[in-house]
């Protein structure tokens, strides 16, 4: 992983389905920023470690299986709100285990204010860390952890 | 919702995965009809309340997100028969309940005589009401319900 | 069955228990249309394609279980809305299997929307189709239905 | 219960919701022989021990109660069949507690080769024995162990 | 309700099935007193209060259900024993929802010293407080709460 | 089985594990008779049909296996009390479904008085119905069972 | 108990965590009473029927078993409201089994119109009887409650 | 089937999301050999007994439906390692169920050895058998059983 | 387990209870071979890769563990069929883990058309791999299994 | 049991299936030392406190129910490490029931420590107390926990 | 909540059991630093933003919700990594829950690496958001969660 | 581990809530001796093999806690009556971990023959090895299991 970390500082942050709604879509729970507004705030933290960020949305699950193979031996890190298939989804999952680099997964709301079925995420076991309930500040914590994980944080 | 209502009359139609073969397989409980007899069934009623009908099959869940996406602000009302997607697909409600309009689930035969993993369906809370066991009847009964909720059916 | 429809144009609607109160409980959910109005919707479809309605409310099981069995022989289709006994009354499961018509469950509200006990129907597994979720337009539908069941209805 | 035995002869058969049905209903299950046949079995062996039999049916839950209270101190034996009633009616249930006499249970078909839910009795803790998958012969199995119970029956 | 206070002091006592047999059923978990013992308790308690009190008992679900609705805008309070009824009578729950007043639930024995089945109440999310496991002295808690819920209740 | 019926007039009785000590273990529960009195009991009835019985007690469930493969074309009907075996021998179970004739399953004491182990049977879904609570008294209800499954019963 | 009675006429309130908080937290669930004003009118109800009350709130769980061990043999009944310890304590529910006289456990809201956790308590195998969702007046019904359990209330 | 197996003799073996990083991917469970390996593997059983073979990988749900409908009356028999995918893609087992040739369902490893959710395929209900956890050599096994199942096995 | 492979060229074959009765036995679930035609296919396999094979057939679970015990440093590899024993006999499934050589574990019918106790196999977790629902022809696949978890098949 | 203790100070130790290969099997988990090193150990304690050991090895179920049999009457005490029967004989705990003195089971190891099957116990609740995880000092401990059942531990 | 930022900029950092031993227990999941290590980097990340951090630890139940009381009115908000009692302490959550500033939960391992017992948080449900996995990185990420959701997180 | 046995001798034992009452509290559980009459049991078995005895009670979970921390590195061995605290604190069962020494959990009743929640101890994973079921006699196991752990035992 050390060579990887010199010739990469990139981050991937993967956004799953309907994520593209963002700031449309039940603002009481999601609030009222979009999906670029999010982007932004991830990748202006980002930058202040040195990272540059990538942003991938789908709503196809097998457009996301690719995107993290394909960032396999490229990419320093993952982000990853999976949206809806974070609660199925064995195969995204799968997919998260073939990737040596850090792995964040990122869930704006918290989801044990919500429905019974948002309360289990069956990637969380494929990640380092989970970073869940902070709205559109997560964007910002997520590319922070993903920095501390690379061991590139500035203090 | 008033003023789509006037810019549209457009119900749209989802069939899911495996629905492309209607007539072909298991006639003992899905009935001898195609999808295209089942469509022009639906379309035929709608057009006695004054709307018309457009269709979208696929075996993509993906595909099927998408179409729910552009149906927002275009679409007055949504029909579903989503399949075997009916049974874990956590997305695809997502994105019904990103649109506004009426939604309608349709299932051609009563889970209750079938498979256990058939009873549940993970669209019910996302759509206004659900339309199970009639057969290819099923898809008149669908487009009146949706004329029902648009308030444009008539008497 | 051929027989039956010839001799009978009849369909029974059963009421089961607390539904004689629709219109004074919980609007929000139910609406404020009377049972009498429900009753009028549902005879105008049903008249539509040549059929006839009666109506039974009881909040006591035996006088359901009574008329289900009355029925037999006499009466074309019936349409069931059992309120709370629907979900937990096996004897009235067991006297609708011997109804050998068309039979239509009715639901007013989507059960998904409510408290879990209510996501269960004891009927479903003894009925032809359900129609659940489209207030008081679920009269209509379901006698649409028990038409088209019948082979009876006006296109 | 000495006294009793002296001054009564009776067994008391009771029979559940849509049991007066028998014959017609699902004759691969319960077989063609009516209630009147059942009963006729079921007093023929009552009399080879020197006891009478009297029976009610009903389906309303509240008469069947009142039978079985109406029945202390008058009855020696108390042979049951509730039907679908034998599934959740823990009113039932608590009536037959208070019933001093011998109790059987009885049911024509074996539950196990049917629906799942027809595999639970919650009757079955408050009678001495059950007797169950015999169809017509359970009636004089039942009336032999309510003799054997009551300590007449005849060699 | 203010309305209703002035033109009605009755609290209305309803006694589910087999409780007629206090007194005589299983002393050791209800005691020896009838259920005529318990209206009087009851009744006292009321009466210190400026209450009157009214009582129906019945071994049908149904007469408990007419019961209810006919308290409808007449009746100040209910307190119900519902005997086992409490543990799956749903049409019960639904009748209570409908009567706007106080509502007061009652049970004699505590039913963690006994069976399973007895641990849960379908009709405890229906009313404003349960009083469980005193024995006789619950009617006189019972009427004291009612009184308290009301407003009424002498110091 | 016509041919047998013929040819064999001989019901095989097995008891299982522990059931020898009969009369010496646990009196309230099982009763004071032994087991040899209830082979007797049960040889009585059987006699009183025209067949004669043959016995085979072991605790070792191997043993109960090649008794009920050695009565395969021998031996008209079997009554099986498995002890302890009927919970999770599904080895037994195998071996009864091979043998064509009557099968009856008998149990002393009623398992739902009992441990909740013991509610569970898997031996039920391999015999034609089962006889449970009557203490002694089930022998003889058993050899009136085979026989009368056997047609041979005796008026 | 005849002793204690005698020489005791003590009442032990224990009051569990965050009760000391009352009338500032979730008003529209508990009510806008302080937790000295529930005290108080425990006291008012305690002493009309010649008993004292003594009260200890603590939301340390071995400060309530310590005080729970000090009772015995010198307070004659206790009331208990232990808050969230209700819900998994099972050390206080084994300390309320150590204490001979009286106890009555009290709940201000109604459990079953809260979260899913709420609805159990640990504690109701412990105690006599359970007063449930009376809000302010449960603290006068426990006390009236301990005084009958006692045999000292005031007719 | 006869007409078929006379115009075909191609067997699918169909390979689900994340196989195509066979050999990368956590070799002690998987082993080192790459997709291609096994599909020569496969291949070279296949044509001893006189079939070829085609195959198929996708990340993509949809294009595995897609190629399963493609294969029907095309195809002699399929063989399907579908990832992840079979734990709960109903979809796939829907579209397996319209294709009237012999499926074989094949894992590489023991999912007994790996995490609780691996256990269960909701595939294994919709194939005619299953070859789970010979690694590599679960290719050649999975083609000896088409071809046994296809009846053209050379001996 | 290079020292046995050179001295031992032994498969051991196990079958475990009623497989004696095969060909007798539900023949639309087994087919019409006998166990002893099994055994020759297993044979004759086992021969092609230079392997003898020894069987043991025994309804007894302690025959079964008694001939793996004496397998161990005298047998190359063990084939079993343990019948009904797979789904409860941990006792077995120790056995197995205390040898060290190849284990196939074989089923004749697919036990996912069948009951769901059949669903389970307790010896899964104890051996290598396990063929199962090719009917007779998984003699021959395990034959083969076992050559090629030796490493002595023949290509 | 005064008068067995009198005649009979013989301890009975039953050791279940595959313990006759401890020393051999999975000796990071049991240890090195044989079953006759552990008979030893339990032997010497037993003696310092009087008490004779007989032993008893089987891996056949029934052989250990038929020495539980032998030893009433006959042994002063049982101590028994069954092994995997420990997890479903349901058998050997109701022929442990029978013996009416003291009751030891015994593990070697912690099955906290191990797979979840492990975990439960069926003979725990037919003996006096256990003794679990102490590896071969278990078998001292047991031999002392047996004396002091008995009364007869030397300080 | 506005009147609280402008007079308090403490940040209260909560420590649960065992805590205090970090560096000591079980390094290779909590790592080698100590919980003063910790604390120093959360203050240093706090203090970036102008807030100030106080630090309390306790193995006491009691004293962590007596510290969560007094903290109302007075700190900003709460950082709790509350170690074994957040899978139990009810207690814990309704303090938290009266604590109306924001509150942030935080765990230094992923759970779902671990015992399955530390798969749920029953403090989740109280708290704005988590943390979880980060191990040391998690106190920095936890100040800047206070900060942005206090609304004075430095760009 | 070598290093602690030289400088101590100390067994720590500890007990939790309400076992300062033994001997009062339900004796035909516990039986009539006290605490102090177990210490003394212990400590004496203690002394014969070199070994001194330190006792501590506590209702407090967190002194409990407290005094495991002050028992690393300073004492041999710890033996843990937890009494209810066993079966909710995962808090001890953290602290128990940090324990290098042997750990022995020891219950008095055997928990079978009680209630269902006394089934599962949360201590069971963090101990050595458990004494389950002896009374007042494990005690003195207990205390020489500690001896044995620590490989001290006199023969």
């Amino acid at each position: 992983m050390t060579a990887r970390k010199k010739t990469s500082s990139i981050v991937l942050l993967l956004s799953g389905p309907n994520l593209n709604l963002l700031g449309q879509r039940e603002p009481q729970i999601y609030g009222k920023e979009t999906l670029d507004d999010h982007v932004a705030t991830c990748r202006a933290e980002a930058e202040k470690h040195g990272l540059s960020l990538e942003h991938v949305q789908s709503n196809h699950e097998g457009e996301l299986i690719d995107a993290i193979q394909a960032a396999r031996g490229r990419v320093a890190a993952i982000i990853v709100n999976a949206g809806a298939f974070s609660h199925y989804s064995w195969a995204i999952h799968d997919a998260l285990v073939t990737f040596e680099g850090p792995k964040v997964e990122l869930h704006l709301s918290n989801p044990y204010a919500r429905e019974e079925w948002r309360h289990t995420s069956v990637l969380a076991s494929a990640v380092n860390g989970s970073i869940v309930g902070f709205k559109g500040s997560g964007y910002r914590l997520a590319a922070l952890a993903a920095a501390e994980l690379l061991g590139v944080a500035k203090p």
